[in-house]
């Protein structure tokens, strides 16, 4: 009962934000007594702080805000993608301890080496954590697949051609060997899935109840958050919505059927459009943000191939959107990966198909926004998932062990 | 904290069944004297009774079992659909009290007579309770439509040709007209997605939690259960899988659209395939169950276009199908509607093409069911939702009133 109601309040501090002892408890229905008790404890495993006076409205005493701390507990998401690997690492707090991209050309290497890299990176991530005095409480992989979450095995990656592949283990041996004992949780899930996660908590349109997320990359994934929850699936599976078949005639996808919707909007769909093969924008072993401004700077400058190009994926991406509008009637359609940096471009075509296609009037109330996360919400999904053990349980956090060293030494 | 330990104990005696007092305790977390005082309240309400004696391991004194009770309260459901109207009446414990369809042409009619009609098949439902001794607690009107469930009314019905009909206040004045002042609320949700409810409330799958349901009738209507809930939409407009293009040449909808999913399984176009326009299974008239019933006599004894219309719907179904399965990853697709006394003839050519078209392994772990509740799923959800009302305040309920005479009297 303890446990859960230290869980409650710590919940509260980061979804209702600073606020004051009788506050917390008129708010979450636990007496008085109750939440000094409970709000001392977070502070001494460093999860809350006190802050400055609450003034507002005070007849008697003034009593002191209560906020998040949590500054010496960390949370890792480390993204596979096809293109690349990112590492990010946050604090209780949601600050940014810890960042970085880097080209690989996962295609073209084995499983095991692509571990290897993913492990180097990782490790950069929890040294950095360790450095500054950041106990990790857990890492999550994010990786374009289809996710047996309690194997933390790789089912089937269309896009990588992974089938079966023991990757939490793989991982795991991998960094340990680096790190020694990781004391942590090394947990799988899917990309799009803890995009929608990260977008939902942090992004652009954080809080939205109901929102479809879209990653364009080599693939294209869908991560939908319902009523503020995330839609899993009986198997974790939901959200394969680059495989819907737009074009029974279509190109050959990496799944091994025809036509899929990502074979028309996905990255490598767009830039076959948009470029001769032998341009640069094709190199893998560029950074993709750096090949995708190429593309802008070329929209900005009016070249006609690739502004028919970003109209063409824009109609497509409008055509299968509008499926997934009328089938979850979203408050809002949420565009990552590449479809965020080449949004301006792309965003007038799909709302002429949504418009033209969504059967409820208005479509539905429903709005096409741009992430501000781009290549980066699968991995701040993963962070906070990993986070999410310390608002499940706080009292796993030991005494003194919260608060860090960063800003005390 | 009373009012909702009282709705604890009720749905906990719905969901988990008959128990003792000390199972109540135990299970919910309440004391024992609040348990045995909350169950003295329901039975004063006629909400829960004594049954048997529990033998099981009983060392001391043998506690007298619990269960469900409320056959004196009634929730109501109404369904319009293009073909039919249908009202079903069930007590507290699930019974039901009244089952009635009639076949009505609503395309052919103005909203105002459809409401007439309406209001006559409810008001029948509505006397059979009142003879009974029921006491209704709500109405659900189910209606193939874009409902503006706050305002009660149908934003948008494609089949119907209703846009913007005020119809809750339509069926209230209606029925207060026939009956009376009513005393209970009148809602209106969609029926697909009250058909979900209704199924997983007490159908052939009920339970399970995550269920796409998929309801063939002129139109296809879809209701998703995701994660044990129904998924909504941020306006209510969930679900309008109908509307997938999956040929954008094809005939045109109801909707305004080409090519949309139901333009190729919907009822209008299977008959269209399986029978020549003059055939009786075109007749509006006739009831549904009898017209449906020809085609599956004619398919038993081989019946050629009658067997291929079926083979190629069921091949539209499965194209249409796993899309759904991709996106949401049930565990179940369940054939309501039309499909469901068809199934047999569907299931085949529906399951090769989901083997061929969807992304995880063994298409995620996902069966086909065929609905038992068939035409009655959309009515029933709605009495189940109507009896919610019941179960998230029980206290709404007077001593004495729930109870009813039916076995007393």
């Amino acid at each position: 009962m303890r446990r859960s109601n230290l869980a409650l309040v710590l919940r509260h501090l980061r979804d209702a934000g600073p606020r004051s002892r009788a506050g917390i408890a008129a708010e979450t229905g636990l007496n008085k007594a109750t939440v000094s008790s409970l709000v001392a404890e977070l502070v001494e495993r460093g999860l809350a702080r006190e802050g400055e006076l609450d003034r507002a409205g005070s007849v008697g005493r003034p009593g002191t805000i209560v906020e998040l701390d949590g500054r010496g507990v960390g949370g890792v998401g480390v993204e596979v993608n096809v293109d690349y690997l990112t590492a990010l690492a946050l604090d209780l707090t949601g600050t940014v301890l810890f960042e970085q991209r880097v080209a690989l050309d996962v295609q073209a290497l084995p499983p095991a080496k692509v571990l290897d890299a993913t492990a180097e990176l990782a490790a950069r991530a929890l040294r950095e954590c360790r450095r500054l005095k950041v106990a990790p409480v857990g890492l999550t992989l994010a990786i374009p697949a289809l996710v047996d979450v309690e194997a933390g095995t790789v089912a089937f990656a269309p896009n990588l051609h992974w089938t079966d592949v023991p990757v939490v283990t793989g991982l795991t041996e991998r960094l340990t060997q680096r790190l020694g004992r990781l004391g942590f949780p090394i947990r799988m899930a899917n990309d799009a899935n803890l995009g929608a996660l990260g977008e939902h908590a942090m992004g652009s349109v954080a809080g939205t109840a109901d929102l479809v997320y879209l990653t364009g990359e080599i693939g294209v994934g869908g991560g939908v958050i319902s009523g503020g929850r995330l839609l899993g699936g009986a198997e974790g599976f939901s959200g394969e919505i680059g495989h819907i078949q737009l074009d029974p005639n279509g190109r050959r996808c990496g799944c091994g059927r025809r036509g899929c919707w990502e074979t028309i909007v996905g990255l490598a769909g767009m830039l076959r459009l948009a470029a001769e093969p032998n341009d640069p924008v094709h190199d893998p072993s560029l950074d993709l943000e750096q090949r995708l401004d190429m593309l802008r700077r070329r929209a900005e400058l009016k070249d006609r191939r690739t502004l028919d190009a970003l109209a063409q994926v824009g109609t497509g991406l409008g055509i299968g959107a509008a499926v997934l509008v009328n089938v979850f009637n979203p408050r809002v359609v949420l565009l990552g990966g590449y479809f965020a940096q080449l949004g301006p471009y792309l965003l007038g075509p799909m709302m002429a198909e949504l418009k033209a296609r969504v059967v409820a009037p208005d479509i539905g109330g429903c709005r096409v926004e741009l992430s501000w996360l781009g290549f980066s919400a699968a991995s701040r999904g993963g962070a906070n998932v990993a986070l999410d053990a310390v608002f499940d349980d706080p009292a796993r956090v030991a005494a003194g062990a919260g608060a860090g060293e960063r800003d005390s030494g």
